[in-house]
C-alpha cells in the first residue's frame, strides 16, 4: 500500500541574502539527506495561496491540506482551541489570549504579565466562574495553555467571529473596546458579551491571592484577559472525506494541531516537541514512522524551528534548524521499512531574514518516490526547483498530486 | 524603502519571424541593458489574461494592474475621456469619436476628414452646445483630443454602455444607428440620445464656416461625429488601496493614461511623450526617475512605439523602438542612485508583424532586484524566458508579485 509522509518546514523559504553572497539559507545548507530526496523525486515550485498572496500559517496549511481559505477561513481563534485540546461546538466564538497587566486606567503595561505565571490553574477556575448578565444565555470557557497564553470560548445559541480584538497588540496603549465587524445582531451580542467579560477578568484577576501574591513579590500581576483572532468551526469536508485516507498530524505548536484537527487528522503528541529550536526533531520522525508502520496513510510533519528562527533574523539558526532536520531525515531513511513510501517536502511560506515575517514567495517542493518520474535537480532549494518538473504549483493541488499517486482519488467521469 | 518601475513595452511579444530567420524581434534587438537585468533577475512568461486569450491594450492593462477584466471592463470611451483629462462622474457614458466626412446620403468617405483640422476648437464649442430634444435631461459634452480625435460624453440620470458604435469602421458604408446592446430602458433611452447627437453634429457641423472654409480649399469637411467604444466607469477598489502604494503613471497615449488613472495612479505629464515611434523615451524615464526619487513607490512606464510599430508591419521599427528603449534604460541604470529599486519588464501582449493585431501568445517577464532570488536565464525575449523561475504567470499576479517583493501586501491569516 502506497503511504505518504508530507514534511513542512514552516517559514523554511527565503530569499537571496547579502550575507550568504546572494544565496538563500536552503542553498547553503548541508542537507545530503533532502538532496538525495530531490535526486529521487521531482521537484517544483509552490505558492501555498497564490503568487506573491502572504499567508499566515493557517491559511497556508488550509491551502496545503486542499481547503480554499478565501472560503473556509474563519479566523484564528478556533484552531486554537482545538489545538489546546478543547472541543468545539457549532456556533462557539474562540479566541486567542493573554493574560496581561493592566494599570487601573487600563493601560497596558506587560502583555504577558511577566512570562511566567505560577498557578495560572488557580486563575483559569476564577474566570470559568465569570457570567455574562448581559447576556445570561452565553457561557464562559477558559483554558489556560502555556506561559500567559490561553484560550477563551463563548458558547451561545447566536455568535459570531465579526469582532475586533480587545488586545491592543502594543504596551502603553488602552485595552480596546470589542466592536462588532458586521452589521449583524450576532456581532453585536459577541461585541458585548466579550467586553463584559474582559471587565469582569480584571475585577476577578485583579483581586486574585494569585495576583496579590505576586504584588508582594514586585512581580507584575496577570489582572486581566486580552482576547485576540476571534474564530470559528470551518464549515469543511473532513481530510478522510476528501482523500480517503486516515491521516495523522505531528506538530508542536497549538495552532497548527487545531488546523489538522479541524480538517479531521489525529494529532499525535510528541514529547519533547516544542515548536522552537529546541523542539526534538527524532521524536517527531520516530513518531511519525511509528504512525506510517501502523495504520495511517498518511502522516503531516510540521516544524516550526525554521520559521521561528527567520522571525529572529536568526540567519545562523536557521541554517542549523534545516541541518538537524536534514540529519534526522537521514536515520529515518535509513530506519524506514515501509516498501512504497512517498515523501514530500516543502515550506508553507517563505520567512525571508531580512522580512522577520511571512512573505507570498514561491518556496520549493520535492516529491519523492519510486514509481515517480524524476527531474534533473538534485536540490531541494528556492533556485534549483525553479527548474524542477512540477512546475509551479499552487497550495491547493498538493494533496490531490499527493493523493493521486497514492490511488486514492476517485475517478471524475469514466 | 523598496520601490518599484514597471516597464510594459506595448505590443512588444511577437513570432518566429521568417524575416528573422524564425527568431523574434525581441531576440534580434541588440538590448545589452535589459538582458543585464534578466541576468540578474528571475524570468518568466506571462499571459495578460489567460493563455490565448487575444487582450485589447485596454484590458491587457487592466489586467496587470490587478483588476479581473471580465468583472472590471466596462468599454474603452470611458479610458479614453479620462486619457484626455475629462473627469467623469458616476453614471455618465463616454465615447471614442471621430470627425468624418460623409455625403448626403450619409455614407462615408473619408473616417478622418483629412486628420488634420484647423480650428478643431471652433468645431468643439459648436458640438458643445447641442440640445438633445427627445431627451432634454441628457447632457452633451464633446472634447477635441488630436487630430480628428474626440471624447464625448453623455452625462443624464439612467444612461447605459450597452449601446452599439454608431461608427462603421470603414469607408464607403453608411453610417450605423446605435442600437440598445441589452433591454434595459437605459440602453433604448442612451441609443435614442446618441442618434439624436448623431442627426445634430452633421446639422452643426456641415453649417459651420470651419467646414465651408475646408470645401472651399478642397479639403473634406469634418461634418459629422462618429462614435464608438461606449463606456463607463468601471466600479473597483484603487491601486492604492489593493496595494498600498502611492503610484504614477507615464504613458504617451490617451487610452493608458486613461486606465491608469481609473485605478487611481497619478498621470505624469510628460513633454515630447507621444505615443508613436517619435516619442522622447529619454524624457519619459527621466520623468521615471524624479517621480521614484520624490514620494512615489510604485512607476509604471508605458512605450507605444513597439506596438505602433507592429500594427504597421514595421518588423525594422519595432526592433529600433526596442533598441531606442534599451538604449534609454542604460543611462536610467546609470543615474539612478535608488539602493533597493526593483525593475519589472513585460509586455502587455504580442503583436506579430505577421498578424498587425494583439494576440494571445505569451509574452516575456523579467523582475530584476538585489533580494531576489534569480535563475539562468540572461535574455529578455519569448524562447529564453520560456526556462525563466517564474515560469508562466497571469497578469492578474504581477502587481501581487512585484508588491510582494515591495512589502506592501498585507498577510491574510496569522
Amino acid at each position: 500500500m502506497v503511504k505518504a509522509l508530507l514534511i513542512v518546514l514552516d517559514g523554511a523559504g527565503d530569499r537571496a541574502l547579502k550575507e550568504l553572497r546572494r544565496k538563500t539559507p536552503l542553498e547553503v545548507a548541508r542537507k545530503p539527506n533532502i538532496d538525495s530526496l530531490a535526486s529521487k523525486g521531482v521537484t517544483g515550485l509552490m505558492y501555498a495561496i497564490a503568487p506573491g498572496i502572504r499567508p499566515g500559517s493557517d491559511t497556508a496549511h488550509l491551502a496545503i491540506f486542499g481547503y480554499d481559505p478565501y472560503k473556509t477561513y474563519s479566523g484564528r481563534g478556533a484552531f486554537e482551541a482545538l489545538g489546546a485540546g478543547l472541543e468545539l461546538k457549532e456556533g462557539d466564538v474562540a479566541f486567542r489570549t493573554n493574560m496581561a497587566t493592566i494599570d487601573d486606567d487600563w493601560r497596558v503595561l506587560d502583555r504577558r504579565a511577566g512570562r511566567y505565571i505560577e498557578g495560572a490553574e488557580g486563575l483559569e477556575r476564577a474566570l470559568n466562574e465569570i457570567e455574562i448578565a448581559s447576556h445570561p444565555e452565553v457561557k464562559v470557557i477558559y483554558k489556560h495553555t502555556v506561559e500567559h497564553r490561553g484560550v477563551l470560548i463563548l458558547r451561545g445559541p447566536s455568535l459570531s467571529n465579526k469582532v475586533s480584538d480587545v488586545d491592543p497588540h502594543k504596551v502603553g496603549a488602552k485595552v480596546l473596546k470589542a466592536k462588532p465587524l458586521d452589521n449583524t445582531p450576532e456581532a453585536k451580542i459577541t461585541a458585548e458579551v466579550l467586553n463584559e467579560f474582559t471587565r469582569k477578568s480584571h475585577e476577578v484577576l485583579a483581586e486574585h491571592p494569585i495576583n496579590k501574591e505576586r504584588v508582594k513579590k514586585g512581580l507584575p500581576p496577570a489582572n486581566v484577559v486580552l482576547a485576540r483572532g476571534a474564530g470559528k468551526l470551518p464549515h469543511i469536508i473532513s481530510f478522510k472525506e476528501k482523500y480517503h485516507m486516515k491521516a495523522a498530524a505531528i506538530a508542536g505548536i497549538a495552532l497548527i494541531k487545531g488546523i489538522a484537527r479541524a480538517v479531521g487528522m489525529d494529532v499525535l503528541e510528541v514529547k519533547g516537541a516544542t515548536g522552537g529550536l529546541n523542539t526534538d526533531v527524532k521524536a517527531k520522525f520516530s513518531k511519525a514512522l511509528e504512525a506510517l508502520r501502523g495504520d495511517y496513510d498518511f502522516v503531516f510533519l510540521h516544524i516550526k524551528g525554521t520559521d521561528a528562527a527567520s522571525h529572529d533574523g536568526d540567519v545562523r539558526a536557521k541554517i542549523g534548524m534545516i541541518e538537524r532536520v536534514d540529519e534526522v531525515l537521514g536515520w529515518f531513511l535509513s530506519e524506514v521499512d515501509l516498501p512504497d513510501l512517498i515523501i514530500a517536502i516543502t515550506s508553507d511560506h517563505a520567512t525571508p531574514i531580512t522580512v522577520k515575517d511571512h512573505t507570498g514567495d514561491a518556496v520549493p517542493l520535492l516529491i519523492a518516490w519510486d514509481e515517480i518520474v524524476s527531474d534533473d535537480v538534485n536540490s531541494f532549494d528556492e533556485r534549483a526547483c525553479m527548474k524542477g518538473g512540477l512546475g509551479v504549483l499552487t497550495g491547493k493541488d498538493l494533496m490531490n498530486v499527493i493523493a493521486n499517486f497514492m490511488g486514492k482519488l476517485e475517478k471524475f467521469g469514466e
